[in-house]
């Protein structure tokens, strides 16, 4: 393996995608951002389109530009079915947080499954997941069925469909885990859970926009997502959801508002739902945000899935081999899957010092990565704004943090918010 | 009366907030914008900070802004609680729409009050409200029951207080009627509530910003509202709720989410609600959605309630003496309360005609009006951004089009969406 700087630059020459970079803001050359998996990069046609939205649709146009902003939920979900996950037009809109989504899905799932006393997901979901769960089986007087996961590993099918039985109701686990990056098995956990009689619920937050998301295909019955990671959305913006066509009509979400009403204009004193996908929208959306969202989604489109989890799969790779070489003789451990295709686009190392590793990294290196507990250092080379000689220079500093015992000066652990 | 314009003229030039209109885009002087209490216009500072925020905080500080934004939600409920309504800190945050701060707050209470079986609302209550209603009450097995209210005279305190009795464990109501702007009694309808042991939820949407709001004084339990309208936050942009701090640690809303985990980044597995108001929050909010909120309170704070409220009541009395000299001989009727200080700063006419007369005015006389159900037209002055000109303009364009019978070219009414 070569770890000369050299190495990066030529593998940037013959990076397909080099020229996205361009299509992002980037006013800090020195630093080395390896968290837009946490928070994309702002793409340059965003910021030209919210001043446009600023000014003319919402300062010019006022009320009346809700004709447009009232498609965008709608519209925005279907460019993500088309170019971002594999689905249909029709099955995804953009609605609300990826907590409020889960909530709704779930829920709905498990009206769907009367009589049905079980709700399973894992101990390596992201938390907010499993909040959601913890709430919906305590109100209902259900259980949460938790497997125990290798959290270098990622959900193992088989320790799935052990877990399954005919008293689960819906199973419910992230495709790709936000500390390890594995990557589930989309098709195998769902065909599992289908087996049972169960349904099952998707976490694409750090998927989509990164690998592909075979939703139609695997018959995956739900989804929901984010989009301020790898679709590069802007903070906070809202997420998506997605309901197999099949079932939009039969499944009922639990918060009712005028969003969802057939006919919202009507102002009609009952409810009745709209059909199909529209149905899962609730009430008035942050329309600033969502165009932000769209704009993310076009630039991911644009590049393409297959070349993104191309070099997604190539930039991780490149990264694994530099940390074999420099940092595990350092005391760091590999702590995702070493095949790239069980990988997603962004890698965790585990260090008994990574707390403090990460705080010198990002405050005297320039480095920004992400802290996961209890030990890891999550490192995401998006694969839209990320160069080759990006990961070098940041695996070279930190390498180098960790020779001089930079992190020696702060606090060995994070300190307990209360 | 006077139905010159000299004396609007006169009115603005001793309006003490006339100086507040140039603090908002008004790129098209001829536009007439009576709906400032549908969407608020935009504050020239929130293009700004928008700007800033896009730019500086996305794009430069990228993940590591989250430092600033967390406490978004927070500070700016503080904002609201300090300048727009009558609330302590720590009693408001930002979260959600208002529709699923609805259900959260309405579940909260409906849990809180075991055995009672009635949530109480009334038919004039804005369309989101009853439909979350309708969809809690059929989940919980528990009965909606509606008031009917004189849709031209607003809620009365009595029919609430003949309409309470000990199955009831949640009333709710809107503060300002959507339709005619009457205010509710806030300290009465709430002191009947408790009288009778039920918990009270206010939708503040048409009210904040535009009408004092007595949280405290009233002891009202809970409240919501949304921003995009008096508070000029943007389209869409994140609503508020209140909870009566007595009541935080005992309420527990249905969806548990990671920002409303008590120590959200040790990314704990237990479900472990934060203190006080912070347990009221979901998810991931919209940011820049968020920071228009903060800008637009901040104008209408600075202004001051008392001052707003009194040009409120000054403008909507002299649309309602204009109607009264101009448009009750064309076939109007004043569907708002005639007292000033039973209304909010929204003025509502009837029309058999009201729908087509809305589009004319829209699509041929440059006058933004709203339509309401089934045949009103709501007309917004909104106190911070609107002249006594204006609305001398709107209403003499109004009844120049009915005179012209310029609104016989539009199809009469409202055609059915499905």
């Amino acid at each position: 393996v070569r770890t000369d700087r050299g190495q990066a630059e030529a593998l940037d020459l013959a990076d397909p995608l080099s020229a996205y970079r361009e299509r992002f803001v980037r006013p800090d050359p020195q630093l080395i951002y390896l968290d837009g998996n946490s928070l994309g990069r702002l793409p340059i046609d965003t910021g030209r389109r919210l001043a446009e939205a600023v000014d003319e649709q919402w300062g010019r146009g006022l009320i009346r530009s809700w004709e447009a902003w009232i498609e965008l939920s709608q519209a925005i979900g279907d460019e993500i079915a088309a170019g971002i996950v594999q689905a249909d037009p029709g099955e995804i809109v953009l609605s609300d947080s990826t907590t409020v989504n889960l909530y709704k899905l779930a829920a709905a799932a498990l009206d769907a499954r009367p009589g049905r006393r079980v709700l399973l997901t894992d101990d390596d979901n992201f938390p907010t997941d499993s909040y959601v769960f913890q709430g919906l089986v305590q109100a209902r007087g259900l259980e949460l069925r938790v497997i125990e996961t290798d959290l270098d590993v990622g959900l193992s099918t088989d320790a799935v469909r052990a877990a399954l039985d005919q008293d689960v109701a819906l199973a419910s686990f992230s495709h790709v885990a936000y500390r390890s990056g594995a990557v589930a098995d989309l098709h195998g956990v769902t065909a599992a859970v289908h087996d049972v009689g169960a349904l099952v619920l998707w976490d694409l937050s750090h998927s989509a926009g990164s690998v592909h998301v075979p939703l139609r295909s695997s018959g995956a019955d739900l989804a929901v997502g984010c989009t301020y990671k790898y679709l590069c959305g802007g903070p906070g913006a809202p997420a998506y959801l997605y309901v197999r066509r099949e079932l939009q009509d039969t499944l009922r979400q639990p918060i009712w508002g005028w969003f969802g009403q057939r006919d919202q204009f009507a102002m009609d004193g009952r409810y009745d739902a709209a059909p199909g996908i529209g149905s899962f929208l609730v009430g008035t959306p942050p329309v600033l945000s969502m165009i932000g969202v769209q704009e993310g989604v076009r630039v991911v489109a644009e590049a393409g899935l297959d070349a993104v989890r191309a070099k997604g799969m190539a930039l991780t790779s490149y990264l694994v081999d530099l940390a074999d070489a420099w940092l595990v003789p350092l005391g760091f451990r590999l702590a995702s899957p070493r095949d790239p295709r069980r990988r997603g686009a962004h890698v965790t190392l585990h260090h008994p010092d990574a707390w403090r590793i990460c705080r010198a990294l990002v405050e005297r290196y320039d480095v920004v990565p992400d802290f996961r507990t209890p030990d890891r250092l999550r490192l995401g080379p998006a694969p839209l704004t990320t160069s080759y000689a990006d990961v070098w220079d940041g695996l070279d500093r930190l390498r180098r943090l960790v020779e001089a015992g930079a992190h020696e000066a702060y606090p060995p652990q994070r300190t307990r918010v209360t």
